[in-house]
């Protein structure tokens, strides 16, 4: 008799292959779901595989417009950024491919979801706390911290040789000396030779961009347009060619990022479990949305605004999706603000890519009225009297000068 | 009778200069100040221009080293930045530059100090709230605040012509279409042409850098080494000269940049005094060093002490440098936990320097544990059982769940 | 001919009486505009002096319910204080005052409005900051700052001597040795013999509340039941009556408060323009409100929601109101997410009021499963696993025992 | 043979009998810690009663001096408060607990620490993570989280048989229908009857303060001296008497307070892993110091020391204490800031403690000359010019006007 349904997210990999026979092993009935996030891979070759080692059924499903305009363009609007540097890229899609796993779970009528992800890593628990908010009496089976799983298979080897005996498929290639995982919004490395952080990544590596000293020796001009914090439209001055879909515009961008070898990160960065590891990333559009969104903002967004902002929702922001918690109180009560921070940032930014740089050349806004052309400037008396500074200077002082008096810094 | 004497920051330029002569016509007895925090200036020829159209004495003072070591490194450990994308280059001028100022008014018997900043920027404030912190009984003296001034100097045509009456020299230079502000951390361009937020500047205006599409085609290679998150020590790969000197090193670093063609932005940004303005800067050495020192901290520094750091001290600091507030209660509260976080901060970084980019190719640290291969490592079963792991995100999704269950986001 | 109209926010005292007639000697046409947000005060009379002295019209506006529906009752949401006491009760009131008179402004055709708020404190900036974001061409015109106003007046004796001459009728009380302002949530002592911040307010002083000394030995028992953090509903269990109506039920627990001796503080506070003061506060219902919605919260909010809301919201709501920003862009950037975080607050709240104490009894929630009695139960073993809470613990000292090994903070 | 020693924390209670006998049944050598920090405990009858059942050897140690001068007095500087009500009492506590235990292991010999600490609770974490903190190596015996130990003895009654079983001697007492945890700053109530949010704790639950309906009619006076924000000494103006050891002082205003009934709170607060528990506490003596404390912070501190204090070091210190992680880098990293934070906090408070009631009556420093009576007074002309207000609210509005202009929230 059966243990149950079992709907494991599956990749056609490996790993994923293996946990799928073991399961049904097990005694599980074991469904296949693939989520199309726009990272590189043969579904329907996947979809064969899953079938012909057991499983009682697969769905694939393209999530990547849902995940361009739930996830990535919010993440744009809030500055979403990790300890400087991260874009978040492996983080951003655990929502979306979690949700979409946890509604064919109840559609299905499974009772358990499983995924491959291991026991040291920040995958495991966005997807388990994703899966837990979403349905909280769902069962996970983790099959990578269940000790007679991994003690049976402590390394590469042990997967191959279970894989022969239970004719499971596999793909002779020789394996990279690191992993990746990718999605339409960026591809990561991680693991093997990485793991000493002072190695200089292989040239070779590098997926997505090519090398900036490999891009061209002519820059591309653009033009992108934001209503409320969303890239609406991009414009290429080079070749006159105009993209407005939310996920064709996307991929546009990345197209552009990817030959001007623009998005590579190298890092060290804190998982959520407290451990550090190396990541190199690649986040082709997703740089070059930053840098214009943040341009744009100068000229649209109040100050006040900005620094609350900057301040409060866009770490906030970033790390509650790095540690897995977008279904969330706490991100559900972030959110109302997030999108009224937007409500003026509209306008458009001329960008210049080049050799890994995006340069601002430019921006304006129809709409916006904070940015005064005549007060700001300084050669003009307009707007208000110089006399207003001098009031406005003592009584900032007021306060300093108090200080002064006792102050331990003395000229 | 003389009203008392002034000392004036001065700078060898017609408003200054103007400013020196009409001071005196209006009865003050005038000393001229020259800081010198590595701008381009003639200082000993603007020395004679202030003696010649009367200034009592002259004082020049080379800041730059203090500069570079009490205001531009503690800003690298800060990661200072303001609105994203300013390095805050002339903001971290001024504090050096006001307090040697009072300390000469205090060592000459000035009872005023006086400067020749406009009444809607950033460095009147900057100015004077240093000044009344220091000494708060000093009188200050801002003619471009004083209507009968600057009613009488409408513009630079009226300036002009006082030079002519007064025979104040004046170089016969066509103006540059913009205002600049340089010191040895950058240089700024604002106001003119650029008041326009959607004209690109204009090719020939970057004075520091070359143009990205202008620097070699071949890369150069360095180590910096840092000490409690204080640069210590430059190495070049490519010619194998090695820097150390504080002022000495940042320097090189700026020599560096310059020939990279690294650290130019363009931005709107928000003054002090709420209006909006256009600048574009150029941060060679400091575009180098921040983004170093952002690395190593991934290597050695706590999760949660580099998460309060960003939230709290990296935009505090910021923000009191630029509204002018290094000299406040404030920013000696926060200082002793800025050098605190600073402590495990030792190590080097790996960079490459390439038309615009400063690319990261590796860190170590030989006293920092908080990197462990090992424990990072996804294929060996180190450092904690990922039975661990299965708790932590039980306990983690305890109050998801809860959440869960009344939860409008259903799946 | 005249100067155009002016909207002067009018008390019926001396000193805007005083305004109002010096306003009109100035070449103005005055209209009087006082507003009711439920400060004692005799409108009628105040209206017939108004119209006395040479008043074009007056207008009389009963604000109380949108003060206590639009102000209040949201500070009570976000748990508003400034500097860890003050209730904000002189605050909260002026935006709807401020934006009233700009309504009755444009309706009645005024260029200008004024106030008799002094050059050195909060009122100022609170009402003339709403001014200008309301209505940013408005004209402010605020004796208290025009020298040619408070140097003909540089004391009462002068405006008892001017109201003589120019028949303004006086009421002959003996002035107290204090100014007050009061309103519905609230009455302030400021000034006077109060200047001196180790004086101990006199006995006599407080006009609100009674001396806890002297409140009643008996406790009285209340029930109060929120939504959406929104007090609805007021049930008195010693005498069995019930409140439901917004302004009703907030003026019944002022009722309960001041008889229960409820609501006082006394301290030093820093006003937006640096200068520290001195102030007595009563703010009787506000006061039971706070305590009570605090108390829901713990059992209705999450933990995560909280942590957030205290540290974003909290301050940067009452610091927004106590500067005098509320209409502003900031603050419409934080309402929605306030607003968010109040979805959940639900249920009811027992409190016992006694001898200025106000002791929390129990509180219950029908909707929300966040408190799960079983699950905090010590005896009990539901809801998770002890072992989880060993990995969670194991996970947790993965970052602090890294830091151990070179801790300085050796054992 | 012996599997090694273990440092039990001990209490002497039913629990941790039986956990030190089940140890030595495990096959350990147990020695009994217990640390003096304030609470009421028979220590000597404990000791012999460990020795009794099988204890190798007992520690106890006074750490009340220690716990009040390193944690209580920096949480009074601090302000220390979680989720708005709770002081923090059993938190507190256990930084130093663990510390000695640490420590007394270190030098017994000891490999294994344990504890009596429940699965769900706060407790097992904070002192977990500082014994991991402080010897990363240490291993830890939690006995109720393991199912061995907490599935023998799922009840009261089972410990009950055992104690009969292996000769531990039971005290008759009646077990209250709730567990207390107490020590010198407070007392903790929770579990059992008070699982009930909405149950009123009964009357005679409450130890260490009488019923603020039982106290004194008469009120106490007292002025408490602060020095750098630490209390120094309490006088007591009814009777005269003073005291100024830190831990006198602290056992004096305890006294003081536990008569006049102050310190009482009964809360529903979210514990570290997840879950919302209720809790009744009484901290008599400091709830008098920290109104205290913030009140004399209104007259000495700096309006944005506060402000940034209050925003970050306020609530960082108060979780980090809660969640058990007094130990921890970010501890070490922000306590500088606190400590430079109070430099300025000298001077006393006059206090009246009546019923429940912590009055303030007026305060005072020689030091600190941030408060200026001339220029907080309303009716002096003191200290700065009217006219800077003008321009200070001028330049203020300069951005709201701007985003008036196409504001919403029209008038």
């Amino acid at each position: 008799m059966s243990k149950g349904r079992v709907l494991l997210a599956y990749s056609g990999g490996l790993d994923t292959s293996c946990i799928l026979v073991w399961l049904i092993e097990q005694g599980y009935d074991v469904f296949a779901y693939m989520a199309n996030v726009g990272q590189e891979e043969d579904f329907e070759a996947a979809k064969v595989k899953a079938l012909t080692i057991g499983a009682k059924g697969v769905f694939i499903e393209d999530l990547r417009k849902e995940y361009v305009e739930e996830l990535i363009f919010p993440s744009v609007q809030a500055n979403a950024i990790y300890e400087n540097v991260y874009l978040l890229g492996t983080s951003l899609a655990r929502p979306v491919i979690a949700r979409r796993q946890i509604q064919i779970a109840i559609r299905e009528g499974c009772q358990f979801v499983s995924h491959g992800c291991t026991g040291k890593g920040n995958d495991q628990v966005r997807f388990e706390l994703a899966y837990y908010a979403l349905k909280p009496d769902i069962k996970v089976i983790s099959p990578w911290r269940i000790p007679e799983f991994y003690e049976r298979f402590p390394g590469r080897q042990s997967l191959l040789e279970y894989a022969a005996q239970k004719n499971i498929p596999v793909v002779q290639t020789t394996k990279a000396p690191w992993s990746t995982d990718g999605n339409i919004y960026h591809i990561s490395y991680e693991a093997g030779v990485l793991e000493d952080p002072n190695a200089t990544p292989p040239r070779d590596m590098w997926q997505l961009t090519v090398d900036p000293e490999d891009a061209p020796d002519t820059p591309e001009r653009i033009t992108i347009i934001f209503e409320k914090g969303v890239p609406v439209k991009v414009h290429n001055h080079n070749d006159g060619t105009t993209h407005t879909d939310s996920l064709e515009l996307f991929l546009y961008l990345n197209t552009l990022a990817r030959r001007n070898g623009i998005g590579r990160i190298d890092i060290v960065e804190n998982r959520y479990i407290g451990i550090k590891s190396r990541g190199c990333y690649e986040t082709p559009g997703g740089t070059i949305l930053r840098a214009a969104h943040i341009d744009l903002e100068g000229l649209t967004l109040d100050r006040e605004v900005r620094r609350l902002r900057d301040q409060f929702i866009t770490p906030t922001w970033s790390n509650l999706l790095y540690n897995g918690q977008y279904f969330s109180p706490e991100l559900q009560f972030i959110r109302p603000s997030l999108i009224a921070s937007q409500e003026s940032v509209n306008g458009e930014v001329k960008l210049k890519l080049y050799k890994g740089n995006v340069i601002i050349e430019g921006r304006k806004s129809d709409t916006s009225k904070l940015y005064d052309m005549e007060e700001s400037s300084m050669d003009v008396q307009g707007g208000f009297s110089p006399v207003d500074s001098e009031g406005f200077i003592r009584i900032q002082s007021i306060r300093l000068k108090k200080w002064g008096i006792d102050n331990a810094e003395k000229p």
